[in-house]
This record gives C-alpha cells, structure tokens and sequence, in this order.
C-alpha cells in the first residue's frame, strides 16, 4: 500500500486471526490456521498473527499430552506448514507454538518469513498452570529485524509486565506481536473494555510502538478465553477491534511502522523512550536493596 | 469506616480534589485547596489528593514569576496552611506544590499526616516547557510509611513511565497519589476513556496498587487541562470517577489498603510483583547495550 504521497515506505498491512483451536487435535489446529492465514493473505495481509499455542490448544491434561503435542521449533510439522504458507504468500507470521528442547517444553512464538524460519520467543512470564508443563522462556525479549520493520514479541500474560514492552522498545520495535489467551479478569464489568485491551493500549502509548494481539476465542476443559484482539498505533489508540468476544474473525490494519521511529518526539523537549531516568531506576532490577515482600 | 466483620483494619476514605488553579493568585489557590480539603473532611476523608502545582498554577510566563510562585518545603506559607487544617481534621495530604530549594525550583508533591510535614516528592519526568523552570526531581521515588499504609507518589508526566509505579509497589506503596495537570493527548476520541486514566488503570493492575488521581481543570494561558481524575482499586478498576472534564469536584472512595498486600496473589503460582524476571530485564537500566536511537 502506498501513502497519499504515493510512498510505500514501511506501510504494513497487519492481520490478527481470532480462532479457536481444539486442544489436542493438532493437525486440525494447523489445518484451520493455515486456512485463515490463506484468508488473510487473499485480503492482503503482510504480517499475521495468531493465537497463544494456537497449534496445540491451552489446556492440557497432564504433561504426557502436553509433550505430545510439542515440536521442535523449527523443523516439525507446524513449522513446516507455516512456513510453506508464508512463502506461498510472501508473508510474516507471528504464532504461538507448544515449542520442544530436548526433554524441556516452551510456550513459544515463532517468526517466520517468505524464506523460513527467523526466530523465536519463548514466554517469559508463566500464567498459572503453565507452570506444570513448561519451563520460563530463556530467550530474553528478542526484537528480529525484517523487510517489514523490527518486530518483538510477547505472550498473554507477558503482557502483564511493562518490563515486557519496554524492552522490545528499548531494542527498537516498532511493532510488538502478542499470541495471547487471555482469561476473564475478575473485577471486569459487562460493556467495559477488557483490562487486557487496556494494557496493550498503555504500553503501546508509552512506548510509542504498534501492537498486533491475536487471541483465541472458545472454552477449553471449563476454561473460557475472551477474544477482543486487537491492534493499535504507535500512539496507543486502536486501529483495528477489539474484536468480539466469542467469534472467529480476522482483524485487518494498514499501519506505516516507520511512525513508531519518526513521530516520538512529542514536543520540543520529550520523547518518552530517551526520557527514562535510568539515573533513577536501579530498584527495578531487583538489587540486594529490593525488599522481596510485597 | 469497619468492614462487614466489624474491623477498621486498613480501610481508608479516600478523597481527590479536583479544582481549577488561577496561576499568579497563589494567596487564592491556597484559600481554595482549603476550602476543598474542609469539605472534604466535613465528608470524613482520611487522605486527600489534590491536583499538581495547586498552589501556583501550571503555565509561567518566564522564570521570575516560577519563582515568585515558589517556596520551601516545608516552611512556606502553602505547607504552613495544609499542615494546620490536616492538623485541625487529623487526616493526610498529597498536593502538588511549586518547591523552591536555594536557586532550584522542583515541580514537588508534599505529604503532610495530622502531625505535620511527612515527605517531598519531586517530579521526576519533566513535561514540555516545565524543563525552562523546574530541575528534574532527584529524590527517586520514595515510599512513606503512614498510620494509613504506604503512601507512593508521582505527577503527571512520570505516570507514562511504567518505572514510575513500578518502582513505589516494589518498595511496598499501597496507594500511588499522583496530583496532576494532564493535558490532551492527540488521537483521544469524544466519550472515548482518557488515555490517562487508561495509564492508571493499567499500572494499578500489573502492579496491584490502589491509585488517587488528582487532576486540575479549566484553560490556562491558553493550555486547558482535562480533568477525569480517577481513584483506582488495587485490581485497576475505577472505585471512583472518572470525574467530570471541567467541573471542581471530591471524587470519594473508602478502600481497604491492605487489600494490596493480602489480594496479590493471583492464583497458586501468580503474584504480579514476585513473577519479574529480573534476571532478564537488565536492558531496562540503560546499560551499555542500549542503543539510544529509538
């Protein structure tokens, strides 16, 4: 897509894909999501993202079943599959993936690109049971350069961490990816805009980068998820969704990513990522100081 | 205030002022700020929150008439009437004073408790043409210890670094008070949910702190501010307000502080401030890694 000046420059057209895996049934699972990702790359899209472990449903059982659904990352058969479609397509993709090391699983992002593979994020921050089948991402929060632009990653409750943001800020994205499956939070009132929509929108604005966030939709073993992905500009506000809450629909944004470089400056004297005061920051990184009972 | 069982436990009424500073007029902006906090005792709050620069008003013409604004903290004349009425009603304040030391002016928020002076806190993320005035504050981000619970600080502008909040809940705040002069954010829709109060809700959230926002109303000079303060619970949703855009109110809320120390714990392996993974986050203090070009 050009510009009204007729330039391409970084605009980028952006899908989020809202779907409901089935837990355990994974060539079902890839099947449906190379299906949409073909549905996303008919209407246009550059950069798709999906869902949290969208090849092997949320949910397990117990850690036989987690691990059979893994793969290694890449080279299985989810990878393959993604990678083919996205050369195909001449497209990225962003997905989450039951992700296996050796005898150690992660809940992982994949990034993929018209020629294969181009790297992964592992879950740094584990949600709840999570923590009976996976090991904590190991990866830091990597920021991969592409044709399109630099691209970070985080998942679902990543999301629940500034630290998450900003340091795919401070490495120079201009857009973070976010597979998530968010859960209800208590306290959400009927009508009001999803706390999680409200963390992505914050730190999209604070750290004056686009986020793309595909969730999933369904109830998995008594485990409802809340759809409304979503994808925002660099300066916070949504350019597409929040999607609904329970429907498989595919979101759809052209975004110039090169505004997350140029506009930052939000006057003369500010730009909110060169203003941190590190000076005063030290606490943050838990020092000898940090007291450890709150 | 007792809750069901009966015990007062940390439960606390919390009041935010929401008023309109006439710049230059500080004997007036003085009379009123008590106006309100009598008011507001007369209602039985506990703590209260008024707006940032409440004493002197926000946009100065140049530098002489900052500092004919200004004055010690504590020991002026602003200190000595908020110390005399917490005295008189026995409750606590956070208010956005003009702060003169030797030859530096800080744009400062002063606690006072019933006993008199508690502590000063110093903006530290200097907004626009604040930086021809003020020194950035160099007090970090202290955390007081009150009959109350422990009271966290920060103005406007250090409410867009996640740091900012970040750092008092790590330092045990169970409320963060931010007296503020929030001014419009680009992109912001009619009717639509400031992106201010988008910022609060998240960082009360992710960090489990209770959050009083005080925030001025009306036009300045030609700068119009945009009211909506907010108090937040320890979940993140609203306990009161947003208030109007452009009316002088009391937002009112009782909250049990302590429900931010005991409620943390998110399920039977989350609690937000524990999850960090600090071994991670190094970046995050400007290290010599961090390129500075974003």
């Amino acid at each position: 897509m050009a510009d009204k000046k007729g330039r391409r420059e970084a605009i980028v057209k952006i899908a989020c894909i809202q779907m409901e895996p089935i837990v355990g049934d994974k060539k079902r699972n890839i099947r449906r999501s190379v299906e949409l990702i073909e549905e996303a790359a008919a209407n246009g899209a550059e950069l798709v993202v999906l869902p949290e472990l969208c090849n092997s449903g949320y949910v397990f059982n117990d850690r036989d079943e987690a691990f059979a659904l893994s793969e290694e990352v890449p080279g299985g058969e989810t990878c393959d599959a993604w990678c083919a479609v996205a050369n195909k397509h001449g497209l990225h993709i962003v997905a989450g993936i039951n992700e296996r090391e050796g005898d150690s699983l992660y809940n992982s992002a994949v990034v993929i690109g018209p020629e294969g593979y181009v790297g992964t994020f592992r879950k740094v921050h584990l949600w709840n049971e999570e923590n009976l089948f996976f090991e904590p991402g190991d990866l830091g929060f990597p920021v991969f350069r592409t044709p399109l632009g630099r691209i970070g990653c985080n998942i679902c409750y990543d999301s629940w961490f500034p630290e998450s943001f900003r340091l795919a800020a401070l490495q120079g994205a201009d857009i973070v990816c976010v597979p998530t499956n968010w859960v209800p939070i208590p306290g959400q009132a009927k009508g009001e805009r999803a706390m999680a929509n409200t963390l992505v929108m914050a730190a999209s604005h604070c750290n004056s980068v686009f986020i793309a966030a595909a969730d999933r939709i369904g109830t998995e073993r008594g485990q409802p998820f809340e759809g409304q992905s979503l994808i925002t500009s660099h300066t916070g506000w949504p350019i597409a969704g929040p999607a609904s809450a329970d429907k498989e629909e595919i979101l759809y944004a052209e975004a110039n990513l090169a505004d997350a470089r140029r506009k930052r400056n939000w006057n003369e004297y500010n730009q909110p990522l060169r203003d941190r005061r590190t000076d005063l920051y030290e606490e943050m990184l838990g020092s000898p100081h940090e007291p450890g009972w709150y």
